[in-house]
């Protein structure tokens, strides 16, 4: 069987698990303490980091990039997420990093990193400053959003890639801390409300914290 | 002609400048200081960050990694750097991940950014603790280096990959400011010695900032 190493609200598995139902992949999850440092899972990724893909074949895959990447090329005859020509392929390419560098600076880690990391890690107190910052950075960044999806119903067209799994992972994990202002831009919240309905989302929702529990509309797609 | 807006010094431009030496594309560089936050820069980049190529045809691709893969694609008949199966290329891009996450968290933010991008920036002081954890973490990523050339002269085999430009990059950046002990591990040295020797890492160790000079040994191959 397919498994992937996780670890829960971190956004970067979340975008994998998207990727994998999405391409209706089937796979175990294993979530993953890997600041525990646990030996045999060095062996798997010398990184000891998530997402770590182990494929039926025995084939490890870690990090994101690589994942995503080589789900895209492994499995090619499966719907695609990437965009169809090159110049599709690197709007989606510059939005992934948009989440996954800007957005992760700007919101995701003075957020669910001081709310919630750095109390599981043991590095301290979380900083109202950075809570406050990432707050205020998120608003420009659901203006984004909703200026992309102008004129189609996902961030690049009408059919969902990858840069809105990337965004979604992010915004579902500052959602379940309750710390996306929806209320801000009703056109970004409509956008999220069409990645809730998919049933690839859905399945992420589903996931519980010890720490922290999620507000009443997390799950609901008519939030 | 084909232009790509850099920073000197920011390892994400030098992996991308190695990559287009090493594919043998012309292209013009253009030092773009983008917290300045020039309005016509933001045309071509909403992000306002390099690296950002201008295509001759017009086109604007946005950050490294969507780069990085078009030009992988785009010009898929000149020599490839990502490697050639797709096990190759998951490992290939999982040591990018490798040096442009970690060890750009270990190393890079707590050297290149405290001592020049936070003067540059205006951000305050550099913390001195941040740089002694940056020089104490890079001893175990010139191990790592040691560890992968023990069968094969680059990280990965025995041509060079986008792995190790991307290790090159941080690598040949942490060096201008002297802050590699290449006496650590001297078959980590011989690694670097080898991508020194290569035009396209040549080309890039000739920029200077106004800032901090390099040591004697920056840019010699024999050092």
């Amino acid at each position: 069987m397919r498994t992937l190493y996780h670890t829960p609200l971190s956004p970067y598995c979340r975008k994998i698990r998207l990727l994998l139902r999405e391409k209706d992949l089937d796979f175990d999850l294993i979530a993953e303490n890997f600041w525990d440092r646990r030996l045999e899972f060095f062996a798997l990724n010398p990184a000891g980091e998530v997402p770590v893909l182990l494929e039926p074949d025995g084939e490890v895959i870690c990090g994101n990039h690589a994942i995503m990447e080589y789900l895209e090329e492994a499995y090619r005859d499966n719907k695609r997420f990437v965009g169809s020509s090159i110049a599709e392929r690197a709007e989606v390419r510059r939005l992934i990093d948009w989440f996954d560098r800007k957005f992760d600076q700007e919101v995701t880690q003075n957020i669910l990193f001081e709310k919630i990391f750095k109390r599981l890690w043991r590095y301290g107190e979380p900083h109202s400053d950075a809570i406050r910052a990432g707050k205020k950075n998120i608003l420009y960044h659901l203006d984004y959003i909703a200026f992309l999806t102008l004129e189609h119903r996902y961030l690049t067209g009408d059919t969902p890639t990858l840069a809105d799994m990337a965004a979604a992972a992010h915004l579902s994990a500052i959602d379940y801390l309750g710390d996306v202002p929806w209320e801000h831009n009703a056109k970004a919240k409509d956008w999220y409300a069409l990645m809730k309905s998919r049933p690839s989302l859905r399945s992420v929702l589903t996931d519980r914290v010890a720490m922290a529990k999620p507000p009443e509309h997390y799950e609901d797609p008519d939030f």
